[in-house]
């Protein structure tokens, strides 16, 4: 049964800023002026792993493929598109890019939108995308023209459902806007889809604030620019306010789950007095209880030149990094699971500290009486303990005034130490997208359409020389296997888009190392300031530093 | 003893956008072209509460002025210049403004900053402000250039150690950049030096983020404009991803104090689906109970529409407004002022319980166990409850999860709850300026140096029309007793500058009234995105509507 649903028509609430991004044209490469001339070749091989090949039989994964000049495509296509997970500025431009490009190729192509994420496709809730439609939605952020959900097509009775719904539609294509496992399950599909004689085109692109979805072929996802630039605003303007008061110590933690791109990104924009990378602590064994020990020896030295504010950043996923808490969270599942009666007793946190090992027990008794209560009773539904919901910044703020309490005794320490917890996470996933992502995910669009007028499957749209001026960009498309790996995924082997975590042999990470230690006592706090969208390209169309940090890769 | 502080040289860390904002120029009307010409003649009266009149016996307290051309001054100024309180952007502004007025007035002008608040005018700590030392702060936020503070000149030792700072350095004029309560001690400054036949003018300038210095001859004061659209890009984006993801309700608390200026504000410029207003609140006898219920209703209303997210903006203040918190707080403190030893024992939650009365103890007993604690261990150095740090936003998110499962049980609501705290407050502070405050501050600081130039003293300057085009703006002088009345602080009447709080029958709130019903439901978010600074003058130069609301004013 087919099911259209025509979302509401939205209200005309928008700002003025938001009616003069309706106007603005997405720049894009001239080889996507017209997709219907444009057609792939084979271009040599890339190596893959045997394994990974024999999972996909049906696809032509070992194989690059090169763009070129064909014959023009001159009948219509029918093209659905979904959004999957998390915001990321620009996936309205993906939607229009999509939507401009299979006008082009012929009036009469269609294009649809699954509601809600995947779980549209499953259900075949949708709605028809049409110019009136998009009016609204052009350069804007947020994922609210078809919405978006985490819901995945992945079991064998899911994968039917979707079958059912492309043949339904008799779709040409079929694009998927996702991170690493929304584009690892596009692979799963288009290879599902092969097998069972549809022809339908299954076509991923790059989505995710958190910039862990790049590799050789990828420089980054779209969303990054914007999200950072959102958050280095703020952390400015708190770096501003800071040396402007001289009295609070801001603890900023930023989105990005495990991975510190965010991060270290907003620091290079920003010069904080400390920054913690996740992937670094991971690489150097830190503990928690010596990342306390760094915060409070910036304090006691800030102290001594006079200075009793400062500025840190902290990655949101910094905790799962530390060897202490890694011990800790290990020996608590287990404990837990043993003991289904503990959490109903009354001394149930002096019970836990006698039965945790001595390192793990200091630890947990270390903590603030309402994370260890969080600990205890916000479990998964696997009767995990939830690292994630930690407030982190909190955690830090608190055990460092103790730690501080105890150098006042010492003598080591006479300051006044007044924090303020911050955290830069949804506001930067759906705000109005930077010219950049505008620019980048409309391009993805046009060619993610160029893909599906050729039938190809299992591809991933990309665009190289991102660094360069738009018309240098070099659009290449890659088969979704070639990203993958195998990963253990609650204990099982799995076949997945390798996420990848910040590389601390970088050039970014090298730029970072070679500045953070000036950066601790002088103050050379940078306010980037607001996004600009008008004014010189210099102001407007720049990307963040992870992207000018790309050379020109050669694929 | 003199001592001349010069702060370190900013090192050149600026962002592309703030050098691009050091060469902005700001806009002024054409009448402070040149200061030296401009003068001041009587021009009517003013009503004056009498015994106001009497405390400022050497002002000319009863008497407005008006601007007039006047023969030139020919003669170097001697300014002092000085930051006081919390930032608000455009204080560089007026900085900026004093000198190149001065300059133009004569070369040989001097300028000089005190450092770090009224207390670098008590100590004597100043530097020398000229053209190289502002080139790094023009149009820049933040008060680091000279820095600010909250000590008052306020005692008879702080007032003589005023006077033989400014007879030291032979100062023509004082300008004194602060909220209600520094222009108060500016007006007892002026009086005191005029007492001790000293001729240097204080002058005083509007700042402040919180919008509660106006009244009809103030129509906003610098720095409103520029947080709120800081504030209102958050709240948008926030807006924007709560629609998309579907998922979150948030509850975002807006700094301003006991006033709710800058709530109404930033809620007339993105539309949420509640928002809070203290002074109305108070005006209606509501209690936290009733804020709960109406939170909790929303909730269950909009789940009946399938809709499980929403925003909700909550003033900083709100939680002085309620009457049964006001209730609660005044019993917690007698309370605890008679039992001093109560709060180390064991049982201190179930002793205040059993000690305050029934409605008291009903509403303590209803918070969650950390606000209790919080509630009797935090207190200032009077003893007294400190209601301020309180997380409001925190509270009502626990206390409205509370309700909802309490109807959950009586089966009137099945949904569930995601909510995500947020707090509008430090960003916005020293936020890089808006062209409109830009504009503002700097027209205040060429006005200032026209009232010392003449000598004139216990002023402040203003500018009404602020809603019409910088050439169209009404530079305005004020006796600064006009703006005062008497109040109770710590149980004496002083005479002070009127805070000016939230008028529940203004045109602003009565545009919001006629919104608030429509936007609980309808998605009628809109995104004002971030502050621009070039393009249009509609996204530019527009102020908010605070200030737009307002007519042209007649003094």
């Amino acid at each position: 049964m087919t099911v259209q649903i025509q979302p509401k028509k939205k209200a005309q609430n928008l700002s003025s800023l938001q009616r003069a991004r309706l106007e603005y044209s997405p720049q894009y490469p001239s080889i996507l002026e017209d997709v219907s001339i444009l057609d792939f070749k084979p271009d040599g091989k890339i190596s893959l792993d045997d394994e990974i090949a024999k999972i996909f039989p049906h696809l032509h994964t070992g194989v690059l493929e090169s763009i070129v000049l064909g014959e023009p495509i001159d009948h219509p296509l029918k093209i659905g598109v979904v959004l999957s997970g998390g915001q990321a500025p620009g996936g309205h431009n993906v939607i229009s890019g999509i939507f401009d490009a299979c006008k082009k190729v012929h009036p009469d192509s269609e294009l649809i939108g699954f509601l809600d994420g995947p779980k549209g496709i499953i259900d075949n809730q949708w709605c028809e995308i049409t110019q009136d439609f998009l009016k609204v939605f052009r350069n804007q952020g947020g994922f609210d023209s078809i919405g978006s959900g985490r819901v995945k097509i992945e079991s064998e009775e899911q994968l039917l459902s979707a079958l059912r719904t492309v043949q339904e539609h008799k779709l040409d294509g079929l694009v998927i806007i996702g991170g690493d496992d929304s584009n690892t399950n596009a692979a799963f599909l288009s290879e599902f889809f092969l097998e069972h004689g549809c022809s339908t085109s299954v076509v991923g692109i790059p989505k995710t604030i958190d910039g862990d979805l790049q590799n050789q072929f990828i420089e980054i996802s779209f969303g990054f620019d914007t999200a950072c630039r959102t958050y280095s605003e703020i952390i400015g303007n708190l770096e501003r306010d800071a040396i402007s008061a001289k009295k609070y110590y801001y603890f900023i933690k930023l989105m990005g789950r495990a991975a510190s791109h965010i991060t270290l990104e907003c620091a290079l924009q920003t010069h904080p007095n400390l920054t913690f990378i996740g992937e670094e602590l991971l690489k150097e064994h830190k503990s928690l209880w010596q990342v306390i020990q760094e915060i409070a020896d910036l304090i006691v030295l800030r102290k001594k030149e006079g200075k009793e504010y400062g500025i840190i950043l902290i990655p949101e996923g910094i905790i799962e990094f530390l060897s202490d808490v890694q011990l800790l969270i290990s020996e608590l599942n287990v404990l837990l699971h043993a003991n289904e009666d503990l959490i109903q007793r009354q001394d149930r946190i002096e019970r836990v500290e006698q039965l945790l090992s001595l390192s793990a027990a200091s630890l947990f008794s270390s903590f603030p009486e309402k994370i260890q209560s969080q600990l205890l009773l916000d479990r998964d539904p696997h009767g995990n303990i939830q690292v994630s919901k930690i407030e982190t910044e909190r955690l830090l703020m608190q055990m460092t005034a103790k730690e501080l309490e105890k150098r006042k005794q010492e003598g080591e320490w006479d300051g006044t130490f007044s924090p303020q917890a911050f955290f830069c996470g949804y506001e930067g996933r759906s705000a109005l997208p930077s010219n950049f992502d505008c620019n980048y995910a409309y391009s993805l669009g046009r060619l993610a359409c160029a893909l599906i007028g050729r039938k190809k499957t299992g591809f991933i749209a990309s665009i190289l020389n991102l660094s360069q001026p738009v018309l240098a960009w070099k659009p290449v498309v890659v088969p979704l296997p070639c990203m993958m790996h195998f990963e253990a995924r609650k204990g099982v082997m799995k076949a997945v888009i390798k996420k990848t975590l910040l590389d601390c042999d970088g050039k970014l990470f090298c730029e970072f190392l070679k500045n953070r230690t000036a950066w601790k006592l002088e103050d050379s706090y940078t306010q980037p300031g607001p996004i600009q969208f008008y004014g010189s390209s210099e102001l407007t169309d720049k990307p963040v530093f992870t992207v000018q940090s790309k050379s020109v890769s050669s694929v």
